[in-house]
């Protein structure tokens, strides 16, 4: 490309909303990415870990001489081994290597380091554990009955709680030890009134199952001390600077010693956040064995001990008027917390918002409990505890709208909330599509008319039974201000070629944020998608981010990456005005030329203007740095506070055929509409959609974790079932484009946004398709069968409703 | 560290001038340091070159189809496979595969990449290669002879030209081919009317010899290209950014679209300015099999087929007056270019600031010749031919002196000039430490009344003679304006434990450059060594640099490192005394706190500063880039211009033990005086110092890389003597410190110093041990057996003298 080629002028052109291909797309195709599992470092050990046998237990002794005796074995370590290790996770409640005690079938007791996983594994079969058997809590009503086994009798921490997170929340705990990990409540309005004010009111008990993230690529780490003995981690963390600071708190370590470098990761879903046994043990055997050492979890490994979706038990009671005005929820949870506490116990914070916010509330009463179990303990997931809440409320919303005989989607519009609202939790609306998206997702897959017939055709012959349900939801769109910052740094630099790295501490963990950063780089810069190199997995090199998680990244980084190049473009034209005796404020960029804003015609290529700077007297790179802090604020001690710079709905119309002979339900079509403030990568965020949308269905329809009696009966894809390609609905996606003031390019997140009310719209449409409401997911054919025939035993969780 | 411990105030403090060991060291001393033979990438292949069995044949036929057979062989390659193979090297004379002819013992033929290093191995012994014999040149003598048969016969470039550096220099060639590589003049001065006012003038020719470098890391790539098209190559290359984009054009590839990264590096020297035919046939291999492929040269390989010191023939005239005044130098230099041309034929340039600038020269008269032979073809390396020109040099003065019997200190003195002095070359001597490095080294040697001592001991019986020569030396050592920037870019970023990564062009190739640079910064920011972080290898992520040559990088990359620090502290320093309520200009950094700078008295402690700055409303991370480009100017068409922000000198003094009965000189001292502006990192400028004697101890008495008619007689290290520990002389050596006024804290650049003079001050000493004058190199036994007996057959080179 040359000046002569653009004899005229220069056409404006914009990335912001095209299809853009992946940046990673070819490698990844191509099957030359370099997961974690393809690293070779030289020299490195491979290790494995011995898992307990028994649910509930104590040790009585272990036994690891005939493994160290293994030739090729380097360590074998056991909590004896490792005096120095302390509790890691949300609650410090978790100690990596348990010598004492272990809580559930998951519990690490020993670990190999040797020279291969095979010779590792052999060394596992030859150590001998002695357990003395202990009661097992399997169901978490059981946790909380008076004279209940106590699963961590010891107190935790100096004042005998258990959950360390949000120092300032009015966690209340009996310094006595029992079997709550956490607990607290929220208030707004004045509920004993709105109840009053009724016409209408209905409390359920919702039971929420467990799933697992499912990643193609499972859990792995390799960490090593250099000569010097600083940490070398090659980590699938979503949270590399916040590891990287933890790893050293835990360690002792100045966090300068300590770098990770995060490999691409095959899937995170929320499930890389939280601080992991394994993690903490490859360390302690790299430390013992002065060599790398790789540690990769097999599937069944991946299924049995990497964290599940919290499940949960939910009261809920809401009412309303006659005229379909919402007036209140009041809610009671009852989280079974497994046998540890990880980021799964802090769902509660955000189902809290959906039960304060998704809708207009007057008053919002939230009662939250989660306790310790011997079962699989749970971490963050894709949507946190929004999928579980809105399964809840919108239900409700439905059966509310039936006892007043509106229509369900009149009723929603009523109490849907506008911009510029600010709810009972303190969250400010600036930019809203909310109705929109309503009313995008009802039109485009005529909801009301055939939400009407298909009551109509309940009654008609034939096994097959058609619905349609709708949700809606409200997420987090501008990140979420948890921790001191909420922030993401960018560097970024031009070469001699007009092309530019941009160094950003946000990681790519397969959401497409590579290519969303390039594009929005391109855009200030008038540069095409191939021009941009992103660096952003190493934190000696990238600035600080808090990380992947609450669909922050594209806004968040985006903001800073767009700050870095506006800063960036402010220097070209400044260089390009003075040598080329322009006003500046008259020179813009695109095509890759500096150009006249006003004719679009070029003044000079900009890789000639980057080499002109550079190959002079007064040589200059182009070279800028900015951090974005977003303008939310922390929540209050009463969990009030805007703290998020932007907020995102989407409503989700969801077909079904339900085979009444069978029980199975095929999930035939998904409209949505989503408030994505604006659409940056359309290719990406269709992706991210349909896999969203995916994700929900199976959360549904299918994938179902069975955990009986703390023993996880299916830890493997044929019968851990997730939905296939034959099985995905037709899709129908809108994108409602309200441009928020704060976003990137308008843009808001929407990582999470697509899973979260698929679950409740198909319990919608269930009941739209048969008369039949089910409480309890996932909807599979034995539990739909069973419901339809009236033959679901009264289940004990259905009279749960806490003192 | 917090302010309690620091009660009072924190004293000032430096790590300037400190002894600190090299932050690479303990990884490389407990032999974990990961160089490219190291590396291993999934997938990887290896390749082998096969190289001539003839110094000059043509190619007659080439029969892989052997090899392609061989199971584990992926790919065999030969010229005919790469028909879009340009030709390499400095003069564009070189084409990596060779189909046609092949011009010297080391030319690559074929290439295999296979499984496994053996199988590749094996695959080259089943290529058969037919070749016709052509007529050897291998004296650069015979090249010029008319009718010599031709090495490139063929035309090169549009104009017939050979050498494509510097188009501005007046290279004169004739259009039709001849065997002339190269060929350039210089003047300043009237030479005639200099040698009219002479009373004593000298002539003799020099032969200086081949040596090579030895790096301990031999020669290794690894190439792979991505499945979008991308080239990586893990390089040892000292100069990426211009190899990357050299590459590009060579490939006809965006330059965004290469990548280098350089692992550690196992000795550069010079050695890797060049592309070479090994690294662009790994490229061709990989592009053929779609894998990374390695390819590391054998010991003997290296040997054979890396590039030398240039060899040179040389004829000096130079005269004084009786009063000890210089009058002028006439010089003719006859090149041996070998088959190729690199580098090495570019160390003209840099003799010719030595014949035109060492000591004061009224009149200087430069002829150049560089010839194609059938030899191995020279590259760059450690000084340059600076050593060839200051060992003709050295001994002239010496000789000139003790014609005028003048004191060879004295005469010295008389002509070492002063700082403000400019040159005949236009080299501006703005800090100068010359006198003071020959006095120092003189004084501290006992120079003189040794001298004096030795010729009075000639006599004496017994067959050990002590002798003592002294010789200096100037260089470059504020960088070398040859491309069109000579600069280094900075990027800068503290992190909340006021921990900095420091994002450098500048590579390390174990000069020590990370350790100097972290210190500069640290110096600026008052934290320790420890704090810093530097990454510098991976032309993706740090700013563009011209590379590690010409001494340059302490000098340049510091000042840029030093430009970003000082950015970055008057950040720290607004931020500090906004929030303190200070004025920032009484603040300053020191012991990891921000401290009034006239008490000592602590402010805040740094890293808590970053932490308030980053975690909170308007957060903000410290990161801040640099572009430093020294204020030097490229030399002008007569080759003349100031083209180092500084220059350096130093002196040697040479002590030598001669056994007249065998011959061997053995070095008993070496009393070195260097003018290095100021000691960074003593301990780091004494390695460099103490090696580079070293490497110029055996380019004086030991090393010689034996070409005997085109064939490499001694390539190991059992025939080629590297000097080993025990033959290591005592050293005493002196740092003068100039404090140059443009370079980081007064430093300058010593890289290549202390190789300069060692062999032309072991002439010296030679000389006066025994009365005996030896003009070529090196002095083994043999050479001075002879020499002593006046049994060296007058060589037919010392009556070269060009028309």
């Amino acid at each position: 490309m040359n000046v002569a080629e653009k004899t005229h002028f220069i056409e404006a052109d914009t990335l912001i909303g095209k299809r853009i291909q992946k940046k990673d797309a070819p490698e990844k195709a191509a099957g030359k990415t370099r997961y974690i599992q393809d690293m070779v470092l030289p020299g490195q050990l491979h290790a494995k870990i011995l898992r307990s046998a028994r649910v509930h237990a104590r040790i009585v002794s272990i036994d690891t001489s005939a493994a160290k005796a293994l030739p090729g074995v380097h360590v074998v370590l056991t909590a004896a081994d490792v005096p120095d290790q302390q509790p890691i996770g949300v609650a410090r409640d978790h100690l990596p290597l348990k010598g004492e005690r272990v809580r559930s079938l998951r519990d690490e007791i020993a670990a190999v380091a040797a020279d291969s996983e095979e010779i590792a594994e052999a060394a596992l079969k030859l150590i001998r554990v002695e357990y003395e058997d202990l009661p097992i809590i399997s169901d978490p009503q059981d946790a909380l009955k008076p004279g209940a086994p106590l699963i961590h009798p010891e107190p935790h921490g100096p004042d005998g709680k258990h959950l360390h997170l949000k120092p300032n929340a009015p966690i209340a705990f009996a310094g006595k030890p029992d079997n709550i990990a956490m607990q607290f409540d929220y208030t707004h309005g004045d509920i004993a009134q709105a109840e009053a004010e009724s016409d209408v009111v209905f409390e359920d008990t919702f039971k929420l199952h467990y799933v697992t993230h499912c990643c193609m690529g499972v859990s792995g780490i390799i960490a090593e001390f250099d000569a010097s003995g600083n940490l070398l981690m090659y980590s699938n963390t979503q949270v590399p600077f916040l590891h990287k600071r933890e790893f050293a708190e835990y360690l002792h370590m100045d966090p300068s010693r300590i770098r990770i470098i995060q490999p691409p990761i095959g899937g995170g879903f929320g499930s890389k956040l939280d601080i992991y046994p394994f993690e903490v043990i490859c360390i302690f055997l790299a430390r013992a064995a002065q060599r790398p050492v790789k540690m990769v979890f097999s599937r069944e490994e991946e299924f049995l001990a990497s964290p599940t979706r919290q499940p949960v038990l939910l009261t809920l009671r809401s009412g309303c008027k006659k005229d379909g005005t919402l007036t209140f929820r009041q809610v009671h949870t009852l989280h079974d917390n497994g046998a540890y506490t990880s980021w799964g116990a802090t769902t509660p914070f955000v189902m809290m918002q959906t039960f304060s916010s998704l809708y207009r509330v007057p008053a919002c009463d939230y009662h939250t409990t989660a306790v310790y179990t011997n079962n699989p303990y749970a971490g963050s997931f894709r949507g946190y505890g929004n999928l579980q809440a809105t399964f809840a409320i919108e239900q409700h919303m439905d059966m509310l709208a039936e006892a007043i005989q509106m229509d369900p989607l009149e009723f929603r519009l009523k109490n849907a909330q506008d911009a510029g609202e600010v709810t009972g939790q303190g969250m400010v609306f600036k930019s809203c599509g909310f109705k929109e998206c309503l009313t995008t997702a009802a039109e485009r897959s005529d909801y009301q008319a055939k939400h009407r017939d298909n009551i109509a055709h309940r009654g008609d012959a034939g096994p097959i039974k058609r619905g349609i349900g709708i949700a809606s939801m409200l997420h987090v769109g501008g990140g979420a201000k948890i921790y001191p910052s909420d922030g993401c740094g960018t560097i970024l630099k031009l070469d001699d070629f007009a092309n530019v790295t941009l160094i950003t501490g946000a990681s790519e963990i397969g959401q497409g944020s590579e290519t969303v950063l390039s594009q929005l780089v391109c855009e200030e810069l008038g540069l095409p998608i191939s021009a941009v190199t992103v660096v952003n997995n190493d934190t000696a090199i990238t600035p600080w981010d808090v990380g992947v998680h609450a669909s922050r990244t594209t806004f968040i980084a985006g903001n800073s990456a767009i700050g870095a190049a506006k800063k960036a473009k402010a220097k070209i034209l400044a260089a390009a005005a003075k040598k080329h005796g322009c006003d500046e404020t008259s020179l813009d960029l695109r095509g890759g030329f500096v150009i006249h804003a006003d004719t679009g015609e070029p003044v000079v290529e900009l890789a000639r203007l980057m080499r002109n700077l550079h190959f002079s007297d007064k040589a200059e790179l182009v070279m800028t740095t900015f951090y974005y802090e977003p303008p939310s604020v922390h929540q209050d001690k009463g969990f009030k506070g805007d703290v998020s710079a932007a907020y995102a709905w989407a409503t989700q119309v969801v077909e079904v055929e339900v085979d009444t002979d069978t029980g199975i339900v095929k999930m035939t079509k998904v409209t949505g509409a989503h408030d994505v403030g604006r659409v940056l990568n359309r290719l990406g965020i269709e992706g991210q959609i349909e896999g969203g949308v995916v994700m929900g269905q199976g959360y549904a329809l299918t994938e179902n974790l069975i955990v009986d009696n703390g023993v996880t009966r299916n830890p493997n894809f044929r019968d851990y079932k997730l939905v296939t390609a034959p099985e995905i609905p037709e899709m129908d996606i809108s994108f409602i484009e309200s441009m928020d003031g704060e976003g990137p390019q308008g843009a808001k997140g929407v990582g999470e946004a697509p899973s979260i009310c698929i679950a409740a719209a198909a319990a919608n449409a269930i009941y739209n398709a048969t008369g039949v409401r089910i409480f309890a997911l996932p909807f599979t054919p034995e539990a739909v069968y069973r419901a339809l025939r009236g033959k679901t035993p009264k289940p004990h969780w259905q009279a749960w409703r806490p003192a």
